[in-house]
């Protein structure tokens, strides 16, 4: 897992002009000082004549001055704003997905957890969904690799298995473990944990990410609890 | 609040050369067949030489295989995958921030009643950090009006007020409702519903996005239960 962050990020919302050419009038100009983009969302649009889109923009490798006054520069964009970079404020992510039984239990432990961390200068955030059914949750599990700063997922559930276990596999590959609560079917053999307590499930998954912890998930890998 | 989505969202996972350039070819691209971007993130860094990022990209107004074709061209551009706008897979954010016992607890009633929405159809994700301190909080307030998603805050702790009532303000200005925990403190005055019981708060946050709920919080705004 990628820990480390080499460069300051400089981020900034602002509101542009809602076209295919203005969002590729900032890249060019945050490519022409030297920055590289690390994440770009519209968080919300505004209609109008013309209409507006409100973007939050995190780049590396400039400074926050450099980087206003390059889009400050530009016709279509609008109100600029220094943000904080979403990594200094919510930090690392834990993912929990299930039923919702096991997903609320989960994430008491986990917010718990996270909140003795928190306190000590670790960011740690527990995000959650409820879902049911093989297809759905399997898309979820693969998609926790689009997440930005997601770091362990949790499978909450009574009973998964078929595809879900093949997207476990797929996401392992890409370098973010999984626990898994005791349950039936095949996915307790392709998680790197299983937990029978969802509470300390949830535990557990904050302290193999919080630098402020000492629990190595390397050394528990394959073990059932 | 802006629900509805005009143009269905191609969305692609792909490996790239990490350079300033490289990026910016792509942002390019993508404008040239007619695309606005609506996410882009560096999910993770693949140190090597060169360094390669992979990234997720979502974009409105094109086809997945146009994309797909249009990104394939570039050289710098290696492994492309197709993936799920995450809107359609995580959906609605609610966000939930404050002391680590209210905010498990308003997790719990928004996991649950998000359980029951996600059964019919909807998808509601309940996110939520553990902070203390009102300029972590106020930072992080603030920062929901950054998150791809967020549709509603709830705040959950004993006391809050200060610069967490300017930031609940500036939130609420950019529309996203607040919901807070009856407690100590400005911050009652600046929201948009005051709820005692912390599951209760949980339960309403999520009746209050889901189209699958008949709860309006225009209706509710002001008071307190």
């Amino acid at each position: 897992m990628p820990k480390r962050r080499a460069v300051e990020t400089a981020a900034i919302r602002f509101d542009i002009v809602d076209s295919s050419s203005s969002l590729s009038a900032v890249t060019q100009t945050v490519a022409g000082i030297g920055g590289k983009i690390r994440a770009l969302a519209t968080v919300r649009r505004i209609e109008g004549d013309p209409p507006v889109a409100e973007i939050e923009l995190e780049v590396e490798g400039v400074t926050e001055e450099a980087l206003v006054g390059a889009l400050e520069g530009l016709a279509d964009v609008r109100t600029v704003h220094l943000t904080r970079a979403l990594d200094r404020v919510f930090g690392k992510r834990i993912i929990v997905v299930g039923g919702g039984a096991q997903v609320a239990q989960v994430a008491l432990g986990a917010v718990s957890e996270a909140d003795r961390h928190n306190l000590r200068g670790e960011r740690i955030s527990v995000d959650t969904i409820p879902l049911v059914g093989e297809e759905h949750i399997a898309a979820a599990v693969r998609a926790v690799a689009d997440l930005p700063r997601a770091r362990l997922l949790v499978l909450a559930g009574s009973i998964m298995g078929g595809d879900i276990s093949v997207a476990a596999e797929e996401l392992r590959a890409v370098g973010i473990p999984i626990i898994a609560l005791n349950m039936v079917g095949s996915i307790t053999d392709h998680v790197d944990l299983v937990v029978s307590d969802p509470v300390q499930a949830g535990t557990m998954a904050v302290m193999a990410v919080a630098e402020t912890a000492t629990f190595d998930l390397e050394r528990q890998r394959g073990r059932r609890y």
